[in-house]
């Protein structure tokens, strides 16, 4: 049910909440032609912030003057016909462990609890001065480093599908707040999962782009050579926007400097145009199945919605092929190596662990400690195993445009909840929303999660796409593809 | 004292031993006007190894009958006025640490005495491209992993300028080899200074190129992220050349990739020319002397020479002023570290530590097992101090084109010393050697070491120059510029 809002002056009264939920490129349409205004949104995501955000605490920090005030000067400039960029006047949100100039950026951390950054990190700025409006910072896993967004400082986010469920993390409260309204999109990280776990798990579409497409630089690092910046939103055209605005080259960040161009999909209202799938009957969509991997121990609903997924694509015209990724599973152990190793290094480098031990959560505290003892031969011993893996990727990736997987083996898991029956094994949450994931952390290929299903108990479960390196746009073609065919799929979550 | 040979047949009597001493420019010359015969080239040194190979022990392998095919092949070439490129004929001698297509590699290692490679290392068959004649395989620390070619499975390798001296290493046998006239010139390895320490214990030319510029391919690892391949030869015209010919991308070594064009100075009539430098009094040749480091703990015959090359080269011309260099201490730390902990990485990776540890020499068994206690954490902070050494240097070469330093604090030591005064301080030999030269590994940067000077006990002094990224053909202008200006540093050991 789309609204159809009347033309009216600026100042008029309260907007409806649906406009809470439309893409990126309908709210930059009404606010072209001035059928809302940019106040208008601000103050209605504001409200439903107010309403909602005590239940899920999704947000930590609400900057409700400054993004008024934002709301005004994107009036101006749209009154006149102009904008800053494609994101003029939407209001988004940002995960706490970005840099937020004159905003507090906790990491959700406790001793970086009243931390204030005198500079945006480069994807914060480049998504302002393309005219987006921030409402506010997100919560996280204390220092992204971890998937529940059980924050022991600032409390656990919840998932608007089912408030006694986690959303996912780290960048959960970036998922439940796009998912219930609270914002349009959002900007998180992801190091093991943290963009694609959340979505997942919160019903949304999140991308991890490929390492050194976006930069990294203002970002609290979890372990740098995994680590990747990238957005959460509604759809993939937004996703596509977002990543657009954001990526590119930065010399604060050295692996940002070799990418090729992302092609242009700039223009909010060319995006759905230019997603637009070029596959024939001749060069039909090649999609990949893995043997390997990622389809072992998969909860049997998110498996069905999986291969339903499939099935659909082929429905679509696309081929799905079996291929082989013989070293996919040799690279957990390097994966947790190589986090381990730099998430101490960072905090070391910092001077944080070990003078600020007692702050921290138990998990995380654990973690760290873990890491102390990594040998530097077993580290590179990792980096070695990594080209493996790689190499796998790149050997499928020859005959296929993009691997499907689930996003995660499970849907969203109950808060306080550690360990989960996946058949009739058990395992570790950490473990199983990780594993599926980290494979495009490890490989520093690009993958996304988009909805393709709910299960019986009324939760979202992600479909994964990896694609091969700097290959976006191509991915985000093939999930706008998947989403036009399913726009079932895009749903709202009750209460919302 | 120069030979002028007379017009004579391919087939005639021994050539003179003078010949051992002269430029590839000057043999070239001569091959190419067929005064002299590679045939003739080849059985002088190899007659000359069979002399004075027994008191050096600067060859593990001699390759004779091969050397003689491979010498006719190039006679026959040439004979019809055609080459295979620019060392058509000449005949050199590879560090045992190099893979030789079917010519035994044994790094220095006693378990690797019988491995013979199916294929050649990058820079080597680069060079037998360009029509070298490869006479053997020169003896090294083992494994590389050391500075005084005191091989305890293979012997030691001892300095032509006094023969109970050590000749400095690791490619101890290749700067012997060349000092002595046993090869015309050669390539190495330096990881921490070793092309550039045994060029200057045995007064020589040694070049380390930028970190990248030069394939590792087929060269037995040792430090990956500190390995360099580089030729030693007798001048910097003859490096010049060799370095033109081995240069290069190569897909095998990824680091090479992305390196800018060397010029071409391929032609070996032409390297004079190539390499006369363009200074004048407008732009003059601006060089470094750093106030910090270099010049800390130095014998004072060593820096008695050093300062006089100084002084030389601004009686030609050239201007020198301090620079400020404020990490390089803080880099010896993590040079230690990132050696020891990729060392280790290395031998486990291989499977030879810790299965082979009995068949080590005593301090590369010691040193690795030392790389075992490195944590990852450490080793990754290293990388992060390097890259402060790095910008230190980088703020250097914007006022300045080389940076002047000793290539080694001392001159070369006795075999069998482990220890040496320096003024009124012991050090270890091993330190006092490496501590000069590893600022060049840690940072990537080219570095070279030429002969300025000898001792009272007439034994050579080296001099160092560090350039600036890619800089290798200004650095190699400016060492011939200084070797013009003294070819009295031009000298031939007495008894060789």
């Amino acid at each position: 049910m789309k609204p159809v809002p009347t033309r009216k002056p600026a100042s008029s009264a309260n907007i409806g909440d649906d406009l809470a939920f439309v893409s990126i490129e309908e709210l930059s349409h009404l606010l072209a032609r001035r059928e809302i205004s940019p106040v208008e949104l601000v103050a209605l995501f504001l409200r439903r912030i107010e309403q909602h955000n005590p239940a899920l605490n999704a947000y930590l920090t609400v900057t409700r003057a400054r993004a008024l005030d934002d709301a005004k000067i994107s009036e101006k400039l749209l009154l006149r016909g102009r904008s800053r960029g494609p994101l003029e006047g939407i209001p988004i949100a940002i995960k706490d462990n970005l840099y937020t100039q004159s905003v507090r950026t906790t990491a959700g951390s406790k001793f970086l609890g009243d931390f204030i950054p005198n500079y945006d990190a480069t994807a914060v700025a480049r998504l302002r001065n393309a005219g987006a409006i921030l409402l506010g910072k997100t919560n996280l896993h204390e220092f992204a480093y971890g998937i529940t967004t059980e924050n022991p400082h600032y409390g656990a986010t919840h998932n608007p599908w089912d408030l006694s469920c986690m959303p996912g993390g780290s960048s959960g409260g970036s998922a439940a707040a796009i998912s219930a309204g609270l914002c349009v999109a959002s900007i998180g990280t992801d190091t093991g999962g943290s963009i694609r776990i959340p979505a997942s798990l919160c019903g949304i579409f999140g991308i991890k782009p490929t390492f050194g497409r976006v930069s990294c630089y203002g970002a609290v690092p979890l372990a740098p050579s995994l680590d990747h910046v990238g957005p959460l939103a509604r759809t993939a055209d937004d996703a596509a926007l977002l990543l657009a605005t954001i990526a590119g080259a930065d010399p604060q960040d050295n692996s940002t400097l070799t990418q090729p161009r992302l092609k242009p999909f700039l223009n909010a209202r060319a995006v759905s145009s230019r997603l637009r799938p070029r596959y024939t009957k001749k060069r039909p969509l090649r999609l990949g199945w893995p043997k390997d991997y990622f389809f072992d121990a998969i909860d049997s609903e998110v498996a069905s919605a999986v291969d339903a997924a499939a099935r659909s694509f082929e429905k679509l015209g696309a081929v799905i092929e079996e291929v082989c990724l013989p070293h996919v599973h040799d690279g957990d152990a390097p994966s947790t190596t190589i986090a381990l190793a730099e998430a101490t290094h960072v905090h070391e480098a910092a001077g944080w662990f070990p003078a600020h031990a007692a702050e921290y959560g138990d998990d995380v505290r654990k973690r760290l400690g873990m890491g102390r003892d990594i040998r530097a031969a077993d580290y590179l011993a990792a980096l070695a195993m990594r080209k493996c893996v790689r190499t796998d990727f790149e050997g499928a990736f020859e005959r296929v445009d993009a691997i499907l997987a689930p996003a995660t083996p499970i849907a969203a898991p109950r808060i306080g909840e550690n360990s989960v029956m996946i058949g009739s094994s058990e395992e570790t949450i950490r473990s199983a929303l990780i594993r599926t994931n980290r494979p495009a952390n490890l490989t520093g290929l690009p993958a996304l999660s988009l909805p393709c299903g709910w299960t019986k108990s009324g939760l979202p479960v992600g479909l994964q796409l990896i694609g091969r390196e700097w290959g976006e746009e191509s991915l985000l073609t093939i999930a706008h593809f998947f989403e036009q065919a399913h726009l079932e799929f895009r749903r709202r979550p009750p209460g919302f």
